[in-house]
């Protein structure tokens, strides 16, 4: 058997990837940081307790299960980060005021979300915590389309939408539990037949308004559109409203609006959003409120955030310059002091400088991305092209 | 129950010790980098016939056990990251001259090494593949001397030892498989009263150079001292010749010896070392020659390298000065594009600047770091203390 062949959708990064998403990974967390984002590192292990506290079937399924020998209880490895942040906010920061935080790691799902998806995706993401009102989701939404900036991938549209919208409808509708994990399957899924079937049975207006969701995506009028189109429940009424208001701030943004859209996980409870950008089908990034997970870890706290798959990203920013370094020959022992010095200033400088080895020949050079060397010209180490 | 328990030897990094964390990740691995050693990100999961090739029954144990739903096929979530990173030299990269690779990642153990071990270390390393010479080891322990150093936490001893030493007087004696593990076990321990009785029945001159291994430890005069007590076989000799030679290239670090020393993994074969600094009980830092992974993989290579757990030195590295930040107001219309304008600026020249949001008190700000504010003075933007 051969050994060295990996699971599906599971990748090792190689150098230049790895470098190029090492690079995309700083520029992100710099800017968190200097927007006050403070950075966190969650495990990757928790109890299943703990990691599922608040989210949905969905995610519990997607979790790796383990168990701790040490206590002979269930864990699981994350399958997403989020959570996680939202119980350090709310048990071992525990502040009063808002608290921004922002975090960078790998996650493990038991199988792809879908054909092309990977089973690790290394999510970045900010949350902030303790601010219910439209500024804080700006806020982040701004941050989002800077982070998308700053990597060279601008987004070309900003959906938001509302989970009240469809919860509103739902519940309506009577559908709790497992009904209504199914009925949120097949609204993700924009999957209409299936979706007729279901709601059957279902009294009007609801049984229209849910089935019209899917339909209401575009620019600003889909506000107006859902107004007319769906039953005035007053939480809809309120969703549309606080969709509008923060519509409002966010003039310098490509935001349009996606009533059906729920991609984001179960715990989502307001404003939801999805990013695109040119080159990619997908969102490459989703976000928005979960104001609820907070309270499940027994603190209620308002939360929004976004996260993205930084690999992801990497494969569509655009990559700087190849790797170039000096090779810095063996050194007679008059000339070592000489050399070291030499080295260690095109260091400080930024420059890649390897050490040559006894046997090395220039093809190894070469093959290791050297294009320059270090020769003893006129009493002192210059770098001169290697050929 | 209290849902945000961590398991026992499982930690949440916080902001003040993640941020100090990721300061010394970027400054090693910068380091690495402009070494010419390239950065790769293999995956947290393998096949466990990947991930425990040329590894041995320790690194078993250690590793948590998954199984597929893709395959069926049972997985681990990786204890030690340099196997995988033999097997990205051996098969995926494929070249024919040295290769220098680093990593940095987490690793996951089932059980924590001892009392105050965690079970999630943040491996980083350095490892240098294709130079089976003494060249490569002394590139490797200068390139860990200067991590340590930069890193504020300089090596007071690197301890040099010698697999060699060990399986020649293992061999001599016919140990092997298991009976090999537990002697290597004893060893690592250092128990001498469990070595004379797993002794006993072994003839000399295997018996007594096995036990006089654990006293030879200090200077250089230790190297003549095992040539003078140790049976005189070829590999023994050649060992020693190799520590002897090694370490006249390292004047200027502070080298010691300790031939009993088998920290290192199973996999190691040849020199072995372990990097000690003040206010450290344990090595820091492990490290050693491992020519044997490769082969397991299939492509025959020398490999020398060194890894550390990042978060175990960021405990002992002294920290910066705590972050401070500024807060922005909520501006009136007419001062917003001042402002905007002002705060980029600030961010730019690397200073952090919160969003303040409606609401939000100047208690809030000292709580998330704030000691200075924007003020509108005189026509324009400035910094002012924050009372």
């Amino acid at each position: 058997m051969r050994r060295w062949l990996l699971p599906e959708a599971i990748e090792d990064a190689l150098p230049a990837e790895a470098w190029h998403v090492e690079t995309l990974r700083r520029r992100l967390l710099d800017e968190f940081h200097r927007h006050g984002y403070e950075y966190v590192i969650p495990p990757l292990l928790e109890y299943v307790e703990s990691l599922l506290t608040g989210s949905g079937r969905d995610l519990d399924l997607r979790t790796f299960k383990l168990v701790d020998q040490l206590s002979g209880r269930t864990m699981g490895v994350r399958a997403d980060i989020a959570p996680q942040v939202a119980r350090i906010d709310a048990h071992l920061l525990n502040r009063k005021g808002v608290t921004r935080l922002c975090y960078c790691g790998s996650v493990l799902h038991t199988l792809p979300a879908n054909l092309t998806a990977t089973r690790q995706p290394l999510q970045i993401g900010a949350e902030l915590y303790g601010h219910a009102g439209g500024g804080a989701d700006a806020e982040i939404l701004h941050l989002l389309a800077r982070a998308l900036q700053l990597s060279g991938v601008a987004a070309t549209r900003i959906d938001l939408g509302h989970v009240g919208v469809f919860r509103a409808l739902a519940a309506g509708a009577g559908f709790a539990g497992e009904h209504l994990d199914d009925l949120f399957g097949m609204m993700q899924a924009k999957d209409l037949p299936g979706l007729r079937e279901l709601l059957a049975d279902v009294a009007e207006p609801c049984r229209a308004g849910l089935l019209a969701l899917p339909a209401l995506y575009g620019d600003v009028t889909v506000l107006a559109r859902a107004a007319a189109t769906l039953p005035a429940l007053p939480e809809i009424t309120a969703a549309l409203d606080e969709l509008r208001a923060l519509a409002a701030t966010l003039g310098d943004l490509p935001i349009s609006f996606d009533l059906g859209d729920l991609r984001g996980l179960h715990y989502h409870s307001g404003v939801v959003f999805a990013a695109y950008c040119a080159g990619y089908p997908g969102a490459i990034a989703l976000g928005g409120r979960y104001d609820k997970v907070g309270k499940a870890f027994g603190r209620d706290r308002a939360a929004t955030g976004f996260s993205l798959d930084l690999r992801e990203l990497a494969q569509l920013a655009p990559n700087g310059l190849p790797r170039r370094a000096i090779v810095a020959p063996q050194a007679t022992a008059g000339e070592a002091a000489a050399l070291r010095q030499a080295v260690a200033e095109l260091r400080a400088g930024g420059e890649i400088v390897i050490n040559a080895l006894p046997g090395d020949t220039p093809a190894d050079w070469h093959e290791a991305g050297c294009d320059r060397q270090l020769v003893w010209r006129d009493g002192r180490w210059q770098t001169a092209e290697l050929k």
